[in-house]
């Protein structure tokens, strides 16, 4: 408790520490990620046809699989300065209750109104969208924390938002529906009578909860329907990879200053926006020989895409109405089990860390739920933050990893991932705390039936 | 957007540059605040009769009017640590958004789990209970951010920890009840059977949902009754101050780093533990004769006990069991009407600003529930914080001294304590964003009547 050292108990960097352009992984690529490809043409999607849904200067972006960094424009780096740089926090407590000779630090991206690191790329594509001179965007959202971070962002643009809401979230969370109505946007319940979609799924199933999948359909629906409005998402996107590098990057000037050299990173993995921003300077290093690292991504054990997807096109959506992504997939028709960990249960995982992965690159590892919550409990009352029940995969898989290092003596240099609080999720931690969770483990069967129904491309 | 300038969107001090003492402003006063008396026998509280109740150290710091510096021992700095210091965040957005040619700063001291500044005073009282060798300790929570700072600092030393949590809100607010659980502290709804007061109101109000004075005579009631535990408190008592002086001792350091000398300091005020605490270096000053300071305490006008109370010797609770303080009061018996900051829904006020307010060092200002959560959403929208009720009493206040600004062309630098987040209370938004928030206001038959039944000292 009264350990000694030079290094802090939390980084921070100085505002003009702060990276000044977002870097793009791909540029580093030998093999690039495969590209989006129309289900109607069978052929890569045009910046044309992209430009329909999304904002001109994002489709660039997705698209662009050479340019290197990516200027942050000052009115984004000044947002930024609102909630960053977030502090990267050396885990003094946690590596003295673990008894590990290793280091652990943990770059924390809570301490945002958000609750999580989706603000990063909220506030990029909410500028983009008012610089092309558009009235709105549209969304989806299920648990809410890419809805509440867009909200923000919108506010502070003055960019009018209508966020779709699967209906169970929004009848079952009221709390983070007040936060994203408090920042002035429209919150609807998916599904609803405001598109065509919506109006037929209620027609067939009245009463019905709603999906992410129908909420997405008529998130875009409406964007390509309304003048001057475009659709924007949260995850597994080029873009978004390229907006979260700012995780990584100021990630690696924290550890730099001190002359910390990291030997393992460690996120956990649903759409890849965290991972995949976290890992990518260190990746960029990789790809170019300059040093090598071991780098785990962590999914839960009932939606394992990377640990028991295949690496195939497949729709990104489950109402099938978006590009095909060539990605570790459990297939858009799989339904993973009603976990915590909301934000996790995605089938796929982003082109790009697909790609790393499957040039075994890095590596990854499935946990279950109640030991993630286990992970969770430890993690609060020791290092004093509520975690999320995603980022808590990640803590984790840090713990076994520091034990690991206690059974062999290796003082290695730990670096994780904390995405966000958990202050929405005390549904979830008051089960666990009354006993009451249990895990959800896919069969074999349940896996190789969606996987089955994969497109043919 | 791209105003630019040296000092930077948020001020964090270097963890070396934190205090190393905290700062009692008694001992600059050269009136100082009454003392506690004992109901029974009309006399100050002796050291011997608070020591039954509250723990030996806390005693001490109490009762102590003279020691100018106490300093914060080593294990409580390495807690503080964690999640201090914590930012002086310069308002550039809010300044344009105003166009005032104020300088606007809030020290926020939200960014920790417990999502206020009651952290500072939990980590100590739990520490000199554990130094003492006591088992646990014991206190009440109304809406729960104590409850769940102290859960926080007891699970960091193995203490145990009861709340006893009114009734209504165990039932109504489980998020928070959940956080103390996930800490491992037990939480009790209060009225319970766990006591002789629980058992015998539970008797006579069968279905009762409880109230904060029933809460705070249960959990002294345990604490006396068993061997091994003390009883502590949150607010209003001199060690409160005292502990909570950190918030202002880290904002003063923090503006002199910049040069920057304050004209207006603003803060909510329900005990005065957040008051009390920002303002005590800056009070030292103007005590001393060394600086003077527009100091301003914003009260809720339900419950006005600055600006509508007396300065007398008064119950602190609703239950009178505890000893009588000399504050400003409405008369212990008085109802304040459902407003959303629970935490400022206090009868009295601390003993060291009633006596700084009556000696007119500082002054007082009430404002309206409406026009604070106008205030609260605009800050949000602006600022990218969700403030709590509680605190946006102050951003309320500071915006108006920042419009008075824009019309007499002043550069005042203001600066105000935002306490703490608003994501536990949603509830309160929600019916502000449905345009169904209502004001209450006290007639002055209402507060005569409950001053009328003062006790006599």
């Amino acid at each position: 408790m009264t350990k000694s050292t030079e290094i802090p108990y939390k980084i921070y960097l100085e505002e003009s520490e702060m990276p000044k352009a977002w870097y793009n992984v791909r540029a580093d690529m030998k093999k690039k990620p495969a590209p989006l490809v129309n289900p109607g043409t069978g052929k890569p999607m045009t910046a044309a046809e992209l430009e329909a849904v999304f904002c001109a200067d994002l489709v660039k972006q997705e698209l662009d699989n050479d340019t290197r960094d990516f200027p942050i424009p000052d009115d984004i780096r000044n947002f930024y300065k609102m909630y960053r740089p977030s502090p990267l926090v050396r885990a003094y407590c946690l590596e003295e209750k673990l008894g590990t000779p290793a280091h652990i630090y943990y770059k924390f991206e809570g301490n945002n109104t958000s609750g999580s690191h989706k603000l990063n790329s909220a506030i990029a594509q909410a500028y983009y969208a008012k610089k092309q001179g558009l009235k709105g965007i549209t969304t989806e959202t299920g648990a809410g924390q890419w809805g509440t971070a867009l909200s923000m962002a919108s506010a502070y643009l003055d960019l009018d938002l209508i966020v779709y809401m699967v209906k169970v979230s929004y009848e079952q969370k009221p709390f983070r529906r007040e936060v994203m109505r408090t920042y002035g946007s429209r919150v609807i319940a998916s599904p609803s009578d405001t598109t065509n979609v919506g109006r037929k799924i209620l027609e067939e199933f009245p009463g019905t909860g709603g999906s992410l999948g129908c909420a997405i359909s008529e998130a875009v629906e409406y964007a390509v329907t309304h003048e001057g409005y475009r659709y924007v998402l949260g995850s597994v996107l080029n873009q978004v990879l390229l907006h979260q590098s700012v995780i990584g990057l100021e990630t690696k000037a924290a550890l730099d200053k001190y002359g910390v050299k990291a030997d393992i990173i460690i996120g956990c993995a649903g759409g890849g926006s965290n991972l995949g921003g976290l890992i990518s300077p260190f990746m960029g290093q990789k790809l170019r020989g300059e040093a090598d690292y071991d780098i785990i991504a962590v999914e839960p054990a009932s939606c394992p895409s990377f640990t028991r997807g295949v690496y195939a096109y497949d729709f990104c959506d489950t109402g099938k109405i978006c590009p095909l992504a060539k990605m570790y997939t459990l297939g858009s028709s799989f339904m993973p089990s009603p976990i915590h960990a909301g934000g996790l249960r995605y089938h796929g995982m982003s082109p790009i860390l697909s790609e790393l992965y499957d040039q075994k690159l890095m590596r990854a590892v499935s946990v279950e739920q109640t030991e993630v919550f286990k992970a969770a409990q430890m993690f609060a009352r020791i290092e004093g933050i509520l975690p999320a029940p995603e980022s808590s995969h990640a803590i984790k898989a840090a713990i076994d990893e520091a034990l690991k290092c206690k059974e062999t003596g290796e003082a290695k240099n730990i670096v994780f991932g904390l995405t966000g609080t958990g202050y929405f999720d005390m549904v979830a931690y008051g089960q666990f705390n009354d006993g009451k969770m249990t895990d959800f483990i896919p069969s074999d069967e349940d896996i190789a039936k969606s996987i089955a129904l994969l497109p043919k491309v």
